[in-house]
Formats: structure tokens, sequence, C-alpha cells
């Protein structure tokens, strides 16, 4: 695995959030990532059921596992037949994100682990062996004249450790035949993922586009692609977030519970 | 350039059709093709400026050449600064387009021409010679087990004649660097439509989804393409064409005048 860049700035000291979600809260550090709607509403988009292995790539603070195990209807918590992985290239937002977990009791159900999406095997995990994978992936192509002082949320949010396509790749590798990816990322990078998605095999099935208002242009697009399928996009419906300034809309309220 | 399938049903009877700008007319007949909302969608989402060469593909009764070339403010259309040209590959139907030009007194700036989007260059026209092309595709992959006797009509909505790809080889062949490509299409086809532009070095700027109703999915989608630059894909604000049933949003009956 290749070495994380050093920061020179001192560590910002870790706080704990509430997740509005039974009761459950993350350990976060701000200079490495907090996270933001987008993973909000990517836990949300994501489907499960019984049964499933569910791995998150780029994981870092471990929200999104957790925040889906957290939605997860009782029956299926309580069974723990859902099984969620977490896997992060930083070893401080692997131990945080495991604390996360034991602190919230989801211990049983949710993992993570330390590896690199560009060396998907040498984590440990089998290839072909999950049925969903999720990534919320650092959404800005390059950024090495941007590293600086906050190393990890340069690495968080710009492509320095792995393109998209590495993300790809990952996902592809460590989905069944048939499973589903489902990621968030900025319109603007569309093309680079129909093509990465379409080099590993991953067929795009579902796109919703996301507007801060219903007259704005899409700042975030949801999509689920299976692996092996069919080329068949449907786009559903504009999921907006504001009605009117500050106000969220019925949906997005809904999602925050 | 390919003969068309010969079909066995009798020719249907021309009509003429208003098309509400400008008092302009068209012929159409409807066993080959008639234009629907995508057409007059597609010529108010394509801009042209003073002295634009326009191409339209797959041009078929020609309504988006006439439609565009009636939309341009005044000024514009009396100096006849922009010029239009549509290339269709059935005979019958490039007839009718010339008529429906003349008949509105048109045929100094809008022009048609029998041709094969496979092979641009026997059509006569020069590579790298349009600052603009737009195209209403078929929108159906295959197709080849529903010719029977609707022959044009087939052509006109399934791949039998030419592909997505093919379309975007020649949109490409046809721009200038730099140039415009304006094309509405079904949202399933999203994956190909990415794969084919990115082909044929086509960079998708800006994308709109048109949706029936605001919480219904996507049915149409709009994409501007420009040859040679770079992939930053803006998707705007979603176009929804009815506010309730049967009755259109302001921003469509704006576009129907």
């Amino acid at each position: 695995m290749s070495p994380l860049p050093e920061s020179d700035a001192k560590p910002e000291p870790e706080r704990i959030d509430d997740l509005q979600r039974n009761g459950c809260r993350l350990i976060q550090r701000p200079d490495l990532f907090c996270f933001g709607m987008d993973a909000v509403l990517l836990a949300a988009f994501a489907s499960v059921k019984r049964g499933d292995r569910v791995l998150d790539l780029c994981s870092g603070n471990g929200v999104i596992p957790i925040l889906m195990d957290a939605r997860l209807p009782g029956e299926l918590r309580l069974e723990g037949s859902v099984q969620f992985t977490g896997l992060e290239i930083n070893s401080i937002c692997v131990d945080m994100s495991k604390r996360s977990a034991q602190m919230n009791g989801q211990s049983e159900r949710v993992h993570f682990l330390e590896g690199d999406v560009r060396s998907y095997e040498k984590s440990g995990l089998k290839p072909g062996s999950f049925d969903r994978v999720t990534v919320n992936p650092p959404y800005m192509t390059g950024g090495g004249g941007l590293t600086g002082g906050n190393t990890g949320r340069v690495i968080a949010r710009h492509e320095v450790l792995c393109t998209f396509d590495d993300v790809a790749d990952c996902a592809s590798r460590a989905l069944k035949v048939g499973g589903h990816l489902y990621l968030v990322h900025r319109p603007h990078r569309l093309g680079d993922i129909f093509l990465s998605l379409n080099r590993h095999h991953l067929a795009v099935k579902k796109m919703r586009m996301v507007h801060p208002f219903a007259d704005k242009e899409a700042n975030m697009v949801l999509i689920e692609a299976v692996k092996g399928g069919r080329a068949y996009v449907h786009v559903e419906q504009p999921l907006v977030i504001f009605q009117t300034a500050g106000v969220y809309t019925e949906e997005v309220r809904a999602v925050y519970g």
C-alpha cells in the first residue's frame, strides 16, 4: 500500500455527531473529513436485503455503513443478517469508525478494514464476494497542487490516492455478477463515470439527479449500476433539496428522519 | 448508399400541420413519420448565432431546421446569416421537406439533401464545415423483426439504417473543432450515448432531463456536446412537461409559443 502523504498541520480534536437514526452517533475529525448530505442521500438511495454482504469503499469515518445499518428495519438489525464492511486507506479513520460502531452497538454487523482500493486483493477480501458496494469517492480530479496543511481533507475530496477508474475497478472486483454498486458523485464527472463503469462491466441502471432547488442545476448525482448487467438507464424523478431558502422538501425531511 | 427496404403498405396521403411559429407549416406523411414534442424541444434547446452553418441529421420531414429557422429572431432570418441543411436518407422525405421550406419562404436559408449518415463524405458535404449539428435519431436498438407494413415509420424509430454510433461518427465528421452537437434521445440509452460521443471526440457539456410530471421518471433527454471539448457536464434544471394532467407547464407553453 502506498504511504499516505504527511501533513504539516496539527491534528484537530475529535467530535461526536448525532446521526438522528436509532440513537446512532459518529466520531469525526474535521481536519480529515466530515460527512455531508451526499453521504446521507447515498445511504438512503442504496437498498439492501436479507443476507446481503455490503462493502463501502473510501469509507472515511464510516458514516455510510453506520448509517445504512442504523436505517435497517428492526428485524434485519436484530438478526444481523446484513453484514457491512468499510474499506479505508487512512488508519486513523479506520480506528475512528471502529470506535463509532462499538459506541452504537453495531460491531457485530459493521466492520472496518484498512486497505487500498488500488489493491483490493491485498486487503484480504475475496473477489466476487459482495452483493452490494457503496462509495462516496473523492469528487475532484488531480489535486496535487492542493496538498498542504489539510492533507486528510484533500485526500477525501481530490483524486490524490485513487481515481474514479480505480474505484470502479475495485467495485467490480468486489461484486458478484449481478451485484449492485451505489455511488454519489458530482454531475460534471458523468462522462468519466460512464466510461469507467463500462470499462469495468458495470451497467448503469438508475440515476437520480439532486438539485438544490427545483429550478437550479444539479449538484449531485446518485447512480446504481449492476455488474454484468445490460445497459438500460432509468432516470428517476429529480430529488430537490430545498422547497424555499432554508426549508427542506418533504422527501429530504423524511430522509433525515 | 444502401437501398431502403420496400414497404408493402400503400402510401398514406400528405397532410399539412401548422408549426405555430411565424406562420410556418409542415408537410407530413403519417406512414413515414410525424414530429412529436421531442423535435419541438430540441429546436428550442439548440442555440445558433450569426453566421452559423447548421446541419440536421436524420432530418425526416425537416421539422427541426424548419422550426429552428422559424424561431430565429427577425433580423437573423431577414439577413439569412444562419444557413440550415437537413440530411435525410429517404428521398420522399427530402422532397416533402423541400416543399415545406418553399411554402414557408425559407428556401434561401433552409436546404435539404438526400444522403446517408454512414457515408457523410459521399453526400458532398465537407468534413469539419459545420458550426452546429442537430439530430433526433431513431431511439430504439435493432428493429429488424419489426419491419413490415410501416417501413418508413420503423426506420424513423428503430436503428435499422443507422446506429447511434453512426450518428455520433457523422456529427463528428461534419463539425468544426469546437462545434456543437444537440440531440434528443431516450434516457435509457444514456450508456451507449456517452460511449459513442466519447469515441468520436464529442464531450458532453450540458444535459437536460425531460420529465412528463415533476414526480415521474424522465422520458427524454436533451444533450449538448462539443467536438474536441473537455468533459465537464452541467445537468440543468429538469424540464417538466405537465403541471397537472393535460395542463402544460409555463416553460412548455412558452416553447410552443
